[in-house]
């Protein structure tokens, strides 16, 4: 097990990688995202399922060879045995989905705590398991829904939940890339390749891989969960086995309604991740790719435009950002605000500057996309 | 019978109204459309269901007492009688919904061309026999669905007619306001107060209100009818009868698919309607509000912004504009594009300034509102 | 003179033109600008200096032939002899520059009020005649700074004027366009030609022609004048005679200062006057267009976004606008507002609708230009 | 002096840094800065000139306190005498202004690369000898002029010099902010204390602070200096010394001229800087605050709107951008670049994702503030 949280302060944590070898996109921005801030070191890492091609990557990162393994089940067991100064705090998981489930049920059992790429599993059962898991180990286990890191994502999720937009009404959230447009991953191209495999990314494609993110979002502003919903999964570019595109009509808890898109088929479109939501007393609406920008509507006064940096934000919002107002941050330090976090959480810092994306929100996208599936080949509504 | 188009080159054409009287917002719209571009000239009316108010309104306009009439038959029995030098050549309708099939059905009887508001009609069957009378009498119709009014609209429309964009795959509409976001009928306001009536405004509010031109546009747009649909109403506000709010998913004839949004209960936004539509090569993006900017983006080169006034512009969308490039023209100019339009097809000058939305524009219109009520009944995919 | 104006009220204004025959441009706004609100009707005009050319237009836009004057001199003659309910109140003056200041000057001392465009005239001499002639005449003297006709400046000059954002210390200010950016003129085009001739244009060629308007926007907003200025006029474009491009460092009398950029080079730019101005408190920016959008800064709180239609914008701007929020008026509508508000100032109705750019606007712009010149010749500071 | 590159290869560099103790801002933003991308590792500091804050803030990084320094000094002396595996190979120079030029020099005569926060220094003449000694040692010498680490800028710079926007005739840039609008310095605000402090700043306030990088950008895109300029610095806050506002008219030495706005007064402004330009075929709009987007315009073809991660991106821009389209990367990863690009300088690299602002950027930078403020005194235009 890991020590206790007194001794850690000050030190960087020490944490090991599965996933992230060469040709892999999400590792790299881990790895930046996990040092930004100084909090974490890397020291281990079982970067790819062929040893040699770990190899290479721990020695490109500067880690000891006797820390890069050939497997995470190795590098799981080999760092149990050290000393507790020196084996790792915390595991990194940032694999294609197939491979999320059981390093991070090794490493639970092993006292290790988690940050695991969405979404958590393949199926509901094993997010389950996690999340039982993580409640009787009391292991910090962040799945990282990283676009919650964004300070004006916080700022605004906390302005929905405190009331003043009054009762929420519609939440309309999307998703949409071009990427995949055509058959990309007939090419060989790796990223196209795992998504569009079944065997690696799960029952979905588009919708697991982004339509989850906006899934969330929805339910980080609103502080509640999807009830219900109705999918239509479509899948576009032929040859193509999972979904390329997916619309959703779905119904909070809290008794808004709202629909959901996630298309990787939107010729153009980069990486539009955006949600505006509408209450009884304003409005809001937030974009991925003009992060620092959230417009909010009222009822009765002119429209506010916040941005981080500035007096007027929330608190927890100023957590999130390094930099005074107008020098932009983005994707990569919205990402390293998920590792700070959980740093601080690893930490036992409970304060406002640790709330991360937990077991609980992996759970709630497995059930998402099980009811997506569910919804779209009986064509009905379904409890989610 | 309107004598023979030689006879009405460089001459105004003669229109009459019916509605349009005290308090009313779309008549006034009508009157500053109808003369922009000195195309007709308004000299009859019956402008109200109120004797008095529809003098009132006569006299504030300068008309000749003796054609300000106390209800529409009256208009159009006096009208037919007078010399065909003197009488109306057209029509137009501008009173809330139930007043649209029956004046027009008159009209079109007497020879009168006619240009009316949207949605056509109460119910399918009323649309139904208008667009018979129209192929019978070969008079023109025009529904003001005026937001292909607008050059850019216009320009996105022959973009994506000549496939230069590809198989279209994904078509995203919506037309939110905030303005019913309480309930505003209950104080009195005219605007408000036929709207949420049933009998006024037919089986349904914000859909037959808004929604209709939604559908319109992604119709206009793809040059495809909405062939099946879901769709999804709702009434947030407590006491309201119609919906304020709906979702719908679609299939659109040509293969693609898409979703449409109508709410007059998000807070903040005034008149937000906008389409993004993707093929296979390309996708734009298009807002009312911002109604001289379409963004087009390419799967192989970089997005391209067009705008009104320049070379480069569709030959279309060049009738559809009377200043130089970075002089913004709005709503109402768009709205004197159609009777710009009307007046040319009047005038027997098939080109393409005189394209316009027809009698079976405003038929789809209804046929969309009946299999939304339907739909949402039924809680499944209907038929359009 | 003018019969009484309680006689008017209710009635169209009679309104004669000179200028905007065939291949004019703002001739054509003039017209759709003096008949949209129904305040004037057009009913005399010298519409070329070509008699066959001002008969032609007389027809096109079915004016009595009567009426269709060969000279401005002739109508003005005629008109005043006519019967007072049958000549013209006003007279609308659209012709080059040249040609502004002899017929407005004739027409005040016939009796007739004028609405004239910008710049008032080619010398400052001759402008400070007119404003001396209004003021002895009493009559009414519009020059047509049209970009003060828009809602959100209007809303924006009430800001200012408040004190609401405090002391101002900067304003910078800019009008860009990049149609001349090659030799245009060269080529016959008319709009071209006539701008380019020091003859027909005056001293200054950009400045002119589009920095009048900015020099005007910058005093319109502060309510104050240009005091002294530096200012440095270039010639890009080879064989081109005067300015097209300019730029100026000023002092305004209340203590501010700012810089002012003119130029026709500026390749791909289209209309795009803009304005940013900076208090102790606060700040603000309008872009011409985007004319419905007025960003708002605050020292204390977020800034805000003013959008014409919503109840919590400025009563008098509230008068400049015709149908509700979200449905975009343009370059029309201000310029219309111009008009509607020179028929209230001609009917004696001084409320806040009444406000329109006076002769003492034009004679300032005049002051401007000549300030321009001397400073660029002279390189140095030179009071305006 | 460090060894041969061919040793440097895959390690981190070893960089020690002068400032950035407690309170400071620039500081924490190399520090991010240069271990985003694995090239270096912080390795010695003398982070403030009171040694025990420097001790708290090496332990705070988790330094060996044997190379945590009480001055810039007493670390060059120290490092040179390390081993060549052990001792920096760089030097960052994070301090006030006025401690720029004597930890430069004395770096570079002790074999030592330098990358040093601009302005390079308090005078024309230490900027020269910093230049002399660069030439003469042959080391490399970043100046940070972080503006031009961003990827849509070098895809701007390269638009330009290509010619594809034809022979560049006006150039506008700007850099306005609000923070200093109230007289914050006699708040004891550390960044504002020493920037209103000409002891610690140098002759200039704003201009220095600010409108360095802004000549520096319009330099950078041109690839031309500024030859000679005319410029009005103003004190608008009661009992400040330096400027807190500038405006800058110049002419740059291939023919264009254009104007320069450095304001720390215009409240509600962030951070905005932003350059226009336009030349004979075509003109370009790049803002800080929204740095992924880069506007251009064509004279005969729709505008393009180009972003970072696409295909049709110039190669060098591609260098310095690390994940895919629509994932925004910011100020900090802008800064990173500049690092990575000093860091190749150093091992030897010279290819297109070596280029770095240098020296005799710097340089550059200080004539133009000895020019701005020698014609602002004089009133009058002086050469650069």
């Amino acid at each position: 097990m890991v020590s206790g949280n007194s001794t850690l302060a000050g030190a960087r944590l020490r944490i090991g990688m599965v996933g992230g070898g060469p040709g892999a996109f999400i590792g790299g921005v881990h790895r930046i995202a996990l040092q930004m801030d100084g909090q974490f070191a890397l020291v281990a890492g079982a970067f790819s399922s062929d040893a040699a091609k770990s190899r290479q990557t721990g020695a490109e990162l500067g880690l000891d060879p006797a820390r890069t393994y050939a497997s995470w089940a190795e590098m799981l067991d080999a760092e149990a045995k050290l000393p507790a100064d020196q084996r790792i705090h915390a595991l990194s998981i940032v694999t294609p989905n197939h491979v999320h489930f059981a390093p991070a049920k090794a490493a639970l059992e092993r006292g290790f705590h988690v940050i695991c790429d969405k979404p958590l599993s393949i199926t509901v059962e094993e997010a389950d398991e996690l999340e039982r898991l993580v409640a009787k180990t009391k292991l910090r286990f962040c799945v990282t829904h990283n676009y919650t890191g964004y300070p004006m994502v916080r700022h605004a999720r906390n302005l929905v939940q405190s009331g003043r937009l009054g009762t929420i009404r519609k939440v309309y959230v999307e998703y949409l890339q071009g990427w995949l447009s055509d058959r990309l991953e007939a090419t060989g191209q790796k990223q196209a390749a795992w998504r569009s495999d079944p065997k690696q990314s799960g029952a979905c494609g588009a919708m697991g891989d982004i339509g989850t993110h906006a899934a969330n979002l929805a339910e980080h502003l609103t502080g509640s969960r999807l009830e219900s919903l109705y999918a239509q999964l479509t899948t576009f570019v032929a040859g193509r086995v999972l979904d390329d595109d997916g619309m959703v009509l779905f119904k909070l808890a809290n008794g808004a309604n709202g629909s959901l898109a996630a298309s990787q088929v939107c010729v153009g479109r980069e990486n539009a991740l955006s949600i505006r939501l509408f209450g009884t007393q304003g409005g809001l609406q937030w974009e991925q790719e003009k992060p620092n920008d959230l417009l909010v509507w009222w009822k009765d006064k002119a429209p506010e435009l916040y941005r981080p940096g500035n007096g007027w934000v929330d608190d927890e919002a100023k957590t999130l950002q390094r930099i005074p107002a107008g020098h932009p941050e983005g994707y990569l330090e919205a990402f390293a605000n998920l590792y700070r976090s959980f740093a601080r959480a690893i930490r036992g810092e409970p304060d406002i500057a640790s709330a991360h994306p937990s077991v609980s929100d992996g759970l709630a996208g497995m059930k998402f996309l099980r009811a997506c599936v569910k919804s779209s080949k009986e064509n009905g509504w379904v409890k989610v």
